[in-house]
């Protein structure tokens, strides 16, 4: 295999032992498509090495299972047929050579799932993980050494969403989380661009090779990404993005990330799909919510209602879905009696007196009084329907935070301006 | 007792074998605050008339704990103490005389427990039950024999809360529901407003007497909805509405509908006590989202974060929170993967073609293919990483619906106008 590639020796290799591995990922990440989870089967029984050099050697589906079954892992003829169908035909080592000297003149690197810089998190997908990351910029940038969150959301973004991606994005950051989101326009994009304004660390996953930035718009962004973040694929350069490489993108992010958050998505909108891998691989998912009366809204209100997501506001509660303080505040449900007595709306005017502690006695007392004309103990008490004993506990608590006075006729309530 | 209250036997009864327990409950409400769980406790074990003579005849709580024991119940002397020390004081048969005739007056009636047209979901108030109803209107609103449903919200409500509250309103009395709610401004007027507008019956629980409609500027409102629903309240005529009294009318909003719906409501709003009190009755309990920009909103996005409430976003998810569709819907949450294939994220404007319900071959098939340039079987097969004959059989079935067709030269996709 080594002579076949001979040719793109210039691609930038970090360890000489590990050309093996890297060379024959490279190629079967050049002739299958992302995901495939027969190929992921057969590198966990052959390695990588192993099943390059079967298609190379133009092995026969009979070879194949007879090579899987020696190495202790089973596969039956079938899918060895279908699978050796895909592959070969796209195998193609003059473009494959092409494709190297594009990542090396674009700087382009590939990490594979042992190195340091590989985000641990995509190797939960298991059998459909990627085979190897093309990353432009920094290498480093999820190797898990600070906190990562996927920011998604639709390209149609409204005004509203874009205000909120940008405060989140930008809140995140300050927390020191790194911002992991999908290029495109619309959410993803402010989640980038308000990523580096504060200074963040942002990872954008692409569906086509990174050497060519996708959408086109996104060109400059996406540069300034790769100057202190990292631009990554699965899909070696030149590789065009297409519905399936979004779709199995989507994947990436929701793996690379430690949880996902969707900010404005309709109703079938490709974040539902992220989300649905994050929600998949039991990551904490949060959706923002939006105006009911907002299209754009509705797949984040989907999946509240239909996907337990949870409801997130703002970049404080979106990142206490990392970590144990998320999961455990949303699972350990407040009791609902809690929020009763927080209760105001017969309010008057007297919050100030009235906070959200106050016992159903004290507001009982507080009915009671008045702020002009002072009321004697039995009175208060008949009025509130509380015994004069009670009564007396109550007022002695409010006038020692002096919500009540004493008078020479009765008692009286302390107005709050 | 009768001879003592002889001056008001103008009030309306509708029984008059029932007259002892109707007066006996009249005049216990008429002592007691709402929600008194231990004079629940005491009707519960002596009956309504027994703990009214009780009260008449000035019984020691040495009395009454003796009453308790001897009916099978039990009691403490203190909290005997403690609650006539409550009632005792206010027992002024002039003055309940005098709000009997004030019921009669403005045409209140009082209702039962076992009235045919008594709410029957206040009842799971157990010991806090309502002791009856005063009733303003049409007595039969909520005996049950429509679906009922509580919209409440914040009095500070803005256009969006009452745009959506209009909306749901309405949707929902085109459902065949009776609307309930607390009278207030903001979102309960808007809900009662719509529902009269839209021939529905509403139902508004005052926390002060029904002969004084509060507030003061939905006097007109009120005495619209008592013209096809009905004004209620458990405190009797002249009683005015504390703070506290607010508090436990929500509890009767909770209690009396099937399910509630706050639809916009402050961090600390008091809708947050009725949904408190919805979620402690086990009934379903749906929040209306809104921009998170919005503090009118915040309350409705911690009903939904911290207390499980569901996202509801128009009156048809509204409906589905009563009756076995809504719970069941939210708790056997699909799995997130069914969510996968709606994804579109790499969408280039060719939807038609690529509905939700694409499998992931589909989309690779179509992926493949272009509009413009015929393509051979094993070119799709190469390009989308697929064997031949699984292309062929994706093509077949395009075909059939007119998604892709033959072409001398190999296959096309039919562009979606």
């Amino acid at each position: 295999m080594r002579a076949a590639l001979s040719s793109v020796r210039s691609v930038p290799i970090a360890d000489a032992d590990a050309l093996d591995e890297i060379y024959a990922r490279a190629l079967l990440g050049s002739v299958a498509e992302p995901g495939d989870g027969f190929l992921g089967r057969a590198i966990d029984v052959i390695g990588a090495v192993g099943a390059a050099t079967l298609l190379l050697e133009s092995a026969s589906p009979v070879d194949l299972v007879e090579a899987l079954t020696n190495a202790g892992g089973s596969a039956d003829l079938r899918e060895a047929e279908s699978g050796l169908g895909r592959w070969s035909p796209r195998l193609d080592l003059g473009a494959f050579g092409r494709a190297l000297e594009q990542a090396a003149r674009v700087g382009a690197r590939l990490i594979l799932p042992n190195d340091a810089a590989w985000p641990a998190g995509v190797d939960e997908l298991g059998i459909h993980a990627p085979l190897g990351l093309w990353i432009r910029g920094r290498e480093h940038a999820l190797d898990g050494s600070s906190a990562s969150i996927s920011l998604v959301g639709a390209r149609a973004a409204t005004g509203y969403g874009e205000h909120v991606t940008m405060e989140a994005s930008a809140g995140l950051v300050d927390r020191g989380f790194t911002v992991v989101s999908g290029g495109a326009y619309g959410i993803d994009g402010m989640a980038h661009r308000s990523a580096l304004a504060s200074g963040g660390t942002t990872v954008a996953f692409l569906a086509g090779g990174v050497d060519r930035f996708y959408p086109m718009g996104h060109e400059g962004l996406l540069s300034r990404i790769a100057e202190t973040g990292a631009v990554v694929s699965e899909l070696p350069c030149g590789a065009a993005p297409t519905k399936w490489r979004f779709l199995q993108r989507n994947r990436l992010i929701a793996a690379a990330s430690e949880a996902t958050v969707v900010l404005e998505a309709g109703y079938r909108s490709g974040s539902l799909n992220t989300a649905g891998h994050a929600a998949a691989l039991g990551r904490p998912l949060g959706a923002v919510p939006g105006p009911v009366t907002s299209p754009a809204s509705a797949g984040c209100h989907r999946l509240l209602r239909e996907y337990d997501a949870i409801c997130v506001t703002d970049a404080e509660q979106m990142a206490e879905l990392v970590g144990g303080g998320p999961r455990s505040a949303a699972s350990e449900r407040r009791s609902p009696g809690s929020v009763s007595e927080s209760a105001d709306r017969g309010d008057r005017g007297d919050r100030g007196a009235r906070g959200a502690a106050a016992s159903p006695e004290t507001v009982r007392v507080l009915d009671a009084l008045s702020t002009r004309s002072p009321r004697e103990l039995s009175d208060i008490a008949r009025r509130c329907g509380m015994t004069p004993s009670a009564v007396m506990g109550v007022l002695g608590g409010l006038e020692a935070v002096g919500h009540v006075k004493r008078h020479p006729f009765g008692w009286l309530r302390v107005a709050r301006s």
